[in-house]
């Protein structure tokens, strides 16, 4: 067994539950507030534009939140992933350490993303919604949620930031093969949209914008509702089928992992295989380092805040406790869209309060460096984002050549870059800097955080 | 059971062997002429760009032949492959028909060409070839090539058919994430590509064209072989694991076809699936039909002929006998770009003369139609090749809903399309027609069909 390559667990491993880390946290994350009371939201705030059962797992402190069937049956199209042990590129790197990845590529949309994506529409096929509205920035999880709505016959509307709408048209055919319609954001269609673009026309649209839109058309029409790619408790859940497949598999191969990385920009991937590991700790298991990998050009983590903020630019969203950069920070236009946001997740920012995981950020160059090794050693080319969490476990590999220890390095590889290549080819032309963000906006948005930071 | 969609093998049951059909075929193939002499060639005529081991292969009666240790090895990294009953696709057709596929786009380069180029990398690695050179025409096949020369260390350098090329810079971005080399055909590189270069300096290229320079390059230098994709015997002996696994999964599904369907361009992915079938029926078992689907606009099964041809342009290559368009044809520039090709495998033509297949041929919009179905019911995004396996597939099962049959059909699901998209765009946008090609070219190719079919 020691040339062991691939752990594929059989789907009746299926996990049959997602983990709820909430349910063994030392203390609870502070509450949600309403962007205009700035009091705790309740549910019956949020069902606007979420089905009830969402709101439900997004406060839950259950352990165990039980897939529902028709969920499962889709997953199982993809999932369990594969769990690969990296041995061409341990060998490329002449280190002692095992590395292992999970590969969340497999999935039909390229990435993660459909985890969350699938279940997403099943709860709002199943609460009788006809449409949903969402935004996507590199496209990653727009295509996710119409992927996922073409499987339950809903409707999918998407707001793409303009500037990734314009240089991905490939990622908006992708979702346009499956069914979904596509808006290029700020667009017409909504009043958040239009009043940006009457002070810019030719605004290149954010993440940010893009939420405004897609929430605010969730809010006027009683059989839409909005979907959210990341950054929610109900997201995060969502994803821990890849940590706990993971635990499966690990246990296959005889081994645990001394350190667990992952890319973070709103959190969800790196949640799906964190929050599992981070829980056994919590309940008094096995002790392991969990290293959260941030792009340096957006690096919310590192160099952003802990404090309430909004998840929009239009202010539409509630308040949440995050690490974040301000609402009004745009970050350069680096090639990993999937981490181009100002905020992370909660659960993933209180984490990181607990001291219960650390955090790195890396410039863009050096992750496609890692990538270039990584596809020419394991064959699969890593989607920008997951470069970054390639370039943090080449990098503790090679701490372990250094120290001389044989560790077990586990990282999630949570996409493809088959939609990136205009990357890759500017990679190799010379074209990619490593950009960074301007210090003086970074003040600036950080100055203007909500007062209810006081 | 009733509900499973998904056929997963445990790696324990991949192939050891790959199943060669001609050990089961009632007579053998017409042997392959030097293209001088006009005689059957020797080993020692293919020497000089193949490695002795391939060219066994190539005229091996043998029925199993072994698959080396380190090409399993590799192959485990992906294989064996899923097998998927299709059962939303059939809810979509309301068909009392079963459809199930077999999906080779989880391999690295996103097709089933690594089963091929993994080995054949294998076979001239051991023989201490320094570097390959081949052709590609869409560029699945130079980016599973390009793959596979990474993992075993050989310099891979492809002619690309100039019109991909340009067209087809994500695939070309690919092959160099892989590391190998990437020359738009025709070159200043070769004799063959100066010639035609000096006649149409805006030549678009071909298949045939890139074909010459490879060989050219490959019969020049000692140190460097020469790889082909396709067409040749030994490429679709590789090729046989996909059926062979297909047969384990049908299995475990308690399940046989009626019916068999694959696409056809050089036949390589068709063989795979087809052969050992093909071989089972041959050894007295289970009567199968099987349909290869091949583009209207490039239609060697259904209307070229049968007789010897060069397998390239500038006649560099031995003679084979196949179905062929002659060597001179040009088919139009429609998008299944790996299914343009003026020949047919000569195992495949020869089994289409025995009687043991059927052939159909679709235009390339009715393709599309099916691909998008297909994509909105299943999720996967199809290579447009595999958009003709899906068409057939489906006409099948209307035609069991017509005639109120159960029948079980199985499918081919060759590669995915995420490098593909622009002809995706190009349908949506209603900018895609069926291309027809010229009947008067036709006739002056067969026309210059070699004398020794005399």
């Amino acid at each position: 067994m020691s040339d062991e390559i691939k752990y594929v667990l059989d789907e009746s491993r299926l996990p049959k539950f997602w983990y709820n880390i909430a349910a063994d946290l030392p203390a609870p994350p502070p509450p949600v507030l309403h962007p205009a009371t700035k009091q705790p939201v309740t549910p019956a705030d949020l069902e606007v534009i979420f089905p009830m059962s969402l709101i439900e797992q997004e406060v839950s402190t259950e352990r165990e939140i039980e897939i529902p069937r028709p969920v499962r049956d889709i997953y199982r199209q993809w999932r369990p992933t594969p769990l690969y042990r990296a041995r061409r590129l341990e060998k490329a790197l002449d280190t002692p350490a095992k590395i292992y990845y999970k590969y969340e590529g497999v999935s039909p949309a390229g990435s993660h993303k459909p985890n969350t994506a699938v279940a997403q529409a099943f709860y709002n096929k199943e609460a009788g919604v006809r449409r949903i509205v969402t935004e996507t920035g590199a496209g990653q999880w727009g295509s996710s949620l119409a992927l996922a709505g073409a499987f339950f016959g809903l409707q999918i509307e998407i707001f793409m930031v303009r500037v990734s709408f314009e240089q991905k048209p490939y990622r908006r055919a992708l979702m346009e093969s499956y069914g979904a319609r596509c808006v290029a954001s700020p667009s017409s269609e909504t009043q958040s949209g239009r009043a940006i673009l009457a002070q810019r026309p030719d605004h290149p649209g954010s993440l940010g914008i893009a939420i405004s839109e897609a929430v605010e058309v969730a809010a006027q029409s009683p059989d839409t509702k909005y979907a959210l790619g990341s950054v929610l408790n109900h997201v995060l859940l969502h994803q821990t089928v890849i940590g706990q497949e993971t635990m499966e598999q690990l246990a296959m191969a005889g081994d645990e992992p001394d350190v667990v990385v992952g890319c973070t920009g709103g959190g969800s991937n790196f949640a799906g295989i964190a929050f599992p590991f981070i829980g056994r700790m919590l309940r008094g298991g096995r002790k392991t380092r969990i290293v959260a990998v941030e792009p340096a050009a957006c690096p919310s983590l590192t160099r952003g805040r802990y404090a309430y903020d909004y998840g929009d630019t239009a202010h539409l969203t509630p308040l949440v406790k995050m690490h974040t950069l301000g609402s009004t920070f745009t970050p350069p236009g680096f090639h990993a869209g999937g981490l181009r946001y100002h905020g992370m997740a909660p659960l993933v920012s209180h984490c990181k309060e607990l001291g219960l995981i650390e955090a790195k950020a890396y410039p863009q160059l050096s992750c496609f460096e890692a990538g270039v090794l990584f596809a020419r050693t394991e064959g699969i080319l890593p989607a920008p984002e997951a470069n970054h969490a390639i370039r943090g476990a080449i990098d503790e590999a090679l701490r372990c050549r250094q120290e001389g220890r044989s560790e077990t390095i586990l990282f999630n590889l949570c996409g493809h870059g088959h939609f990136d290549m205009q990357a890759y080819m500017d990679y190799f032309a010379g074209r990619l800097v490593d950009q960074q963000y301007d210090e003086s906006e970074l003040a600036m948005a950080l100055a203007g955080l909500p007062s209810v930071n006081g």
